[in-house]
């Protein structure tokens, strides 16, 4: 067991933040053991770590980031979508067959989540299995609980970055057995990429495969309106991009999907039946142009919603960047919406990328009891006062205001992460 | 004379970028010299500073900065517009009668400005003539060129944070005689707040003020809906919000006008034919929920835009994270505006966040001959791959993901800017 003792604010639920000044957050087993104001007798023992005036807050969960497009982060931008993943996602994602480049990027990776406070993400990575057990590998080093998917794609591809469906489904068996049990925290996740780069053969083959070894999976959904038209060419027999997925044994209560910007009316409805969660992505929508999803309207219907950076589309790894993004996309869909009903507050963005998400993970994202000890330490003394300044003001100024020199502690299931360490600081250090 | 060695990239059109790679870009008395791939004879004797991959950009130029708000930045941001004037804005600023306060924040002030490479400032102070000195002096201390505005205010303020009309002038001229040949970057700017808290007589005094000591002026401008409606109140005898700061005297090529989101057309027209700058605060815009300005049609009628942090509202003070919002305000503008027209691209936001904006000042933000050496030097060596990416790709990598550690040096009129020192670290050294 031990305590971090400091400024404790999380949001059990996302109406408002709860806030225990000057207390001890206590762990036992990985898991949080309860908050104290005072210490009570049975735990004066236990190692007490005071971090003073500094917040405490539950790690971040990303819901959505490509792992070989982060090389890519803040390039192309001008261009168009297709001109954009031809340019520069396809070869990017291609060179991870590659097993010395795979290290040295996913290493760079690891310690960029590292940095900024990410402590649970669901990534997809490229179509090798080398690569992906090599990204798998190094996350576990790292203590970043993930699942990570293999991307399976056998059509409407390009030529150098594709799978036969045969292939690809053989792969990815033998890729689950390698690794769903050889990882504490880290766990495969079943990957098509999309509807339109996926057979209707790959896809119910991977919902076998899901079933069998009781995955999750993750895709893309409603994104833009032209991959929206796309796939309505492709299957005029479903009623909505949703129903292809549901469809095809895909859509169920251990379903992420990606971005749903421009989901309809059933679709949105069938993402809450499906108890299926939605992964809010603002900074990649802005950057592709695809526009902004109601978040509201999807809260309303009662589907979860977590957050996503979409690295490489969004350009921002901080999930607290994406958070304050989150309500500045919301206000802007209210205004050009006429102004009715509500923006998305502090709170609901936090519990979105902390709680809301990590439920995806099981009890994860909060300070609840029993919940996993995900922690993050926060001293935010440059970023202005924080004497005459309340918890949740100083919370929501590092949101806003700040970055991963203000991230001066992490914590997954319990244990403290070290910085991962690039090949290229071994080196240097030899 | 000395010379910087590095890849030089800048805008002397908003179009496309200039490069010059491993070149030289030399200085003299002040001003660029010129660019030279390999030393001409006469210059082989100057001292040349060898930056090696680095990029050499022009200094960033902010247009609309609230000086006294800055310790609000990230603050009260899920607040209305009215409430978060009353809770946080106008009650920090009249913080600012208060000399020893206004030392250590300005001080503050002027280290992030440097920290983040804004070389030259737009600047509101507050209604105090006391702190406006302050910060005038701390700005040329620091070598940051600056317009800077002592704010006047005399209806619709609070109690505790207004002027009477009388006062208002009589300490603005005194101001602007005690400061106006003061100092070489750091320049006084005639500073009605916005139409609402200035009567018709203080605009009109103001105007003449301006006329007097031939001097610049800067308002806000046509930021919300509910402003627009206001002054529509207030002054029924004019067709626009624009034309009020017309008919007093105000509207001219010396003046720059903050946001503009909702100007009519007449209005936009109106600027164009006054030569009045626009600076688009996209930032602030997206927080305040006001909307966001049409920049292409302000473009296409022949405005000058400069962008704007507007902190307080905003919460960003690095002008390169200012351009990426500016594009991704374009990208939603465009999204909900039916397609139509062409998104703002790189090249015209990096323009418009230094030649655009540095107009207003002279001949700044470019490097063409004859123009201020104002310059930054980017090292961005941790943002990933520089060998493999073209120059251009490296400035838009900056502008979207690097942050004031990937500035290593800033250069204003020439000299060579050191960091400014904050009281509390004088006070830990002695």
């Amino acid at each position: 067991m031990k305590g971090l003792k400091g400024n404790i604010i999380f949001t059990s639920s996302a109406e408002k933040f709860e806030i225990y000044e000057n207390s001890y957050l206590v762990e036992s087993h990985g898991k949080v053991y309860g908050i104290y104001k005072e210490l009570p007798f049975n735990l004066k023992e236990i190692e007490i770590q005071d971090f003073g005036k500094s917040l405490i807050i539950p790690g971040f969960v990303d819901m959505h980031f490509h792992a070989p497009q982060f090389q890519n982060i803040g390039l192309g931008l001008d261009e168009e979508l297709l001109e954009w993943l031809e340019k520069y996602t396809f070869p990017e994602e291609a060179k991870y067959s590659d097993s010395e480049y795979s290290k040295r990027l996913y290493t760079n990776l690891a310690k960029q989540l590292w940095r900024n406070g990410t402590t649970r993400v669901v990534l997809f990575s490229s179509i090798h299995t080398s690569g992906t057990k090599i990204l798998m590998d190094i996350l576990d080093r790292a203590g970043i609980g993930a699942y990570v998917g293999k991307v399976n794609m056998d059509r409407n591809s390009p030529d150098f970055y594709v799978e036969s469906t045969e292939e690809s489904l053989t792969a990815t068996e033998e890729w689950i057995l390698e690794t769903k049990d050889k990882y504490q925290l880290v766990k495969p996740i079943i990957t098509p990429r999309f509807v339109p780069t996926c057979s209707e053969k790959l896809m119910k083959g991977l919902a076998n495969l899901a079933k069998k070894y009781n995955l999750k999976i993750q895709s893309h959904l409603s994104e833009n309106e032209g991959e929206i038209e796309w796939v309505k060419d492709l299957h005029p027999e479903f009623d909505s991009y949703g129903e292809v997925y549901d469809g095809m044994g895909l859509l169920n209560e251990n379903t992420i999907m990606a971005h749903t910007v421009h989901s309809p009316e059933d679709e949105i409805e069938l993402l809450a039946k499906r108890k299926a969660f939605s992964a809010h992505c603002p900074n990649a929508n802005y950057n592709l142009s695809s526009g902004i999803m109601p978040v509201r309207k999807f809260l309303d219907a009662g589907v979860k919603v977590g957050l996503g950076s979409d690295v490489g589309a969004g350009h921002q790894i901080g999930m607290y960047k994406v958070m304050s993004q989150a309500v500045q996309a919301s206000k802007m869909k209210w205004f050009e919406g006429g102004k009715v009903g509500k923006c998305l507050s502090t709170s609901e963005v936090f519990y979105m990328g902390t709680k809301g998400g990590g439920e995806f993970f099981g009890k994860v994202g909060s300070f609840e009891k029993g919940y996993d000890f995900d922690a993050l330490v926060i001293g935010d003394e440059d970023l202005g006062e924080t004497d005459f300044r309340s918890v949740e003001e100083r919370l929501q100024r590092f949101i806003y205001c700040g970055d991963d020199r203000n991230i001066i502690k992490r914590y997954v299931a319990g244990k403290l992460l070290s910085e991962p360490t690039t090949e290229r600081e071994v080196a240097a250090a030899l």
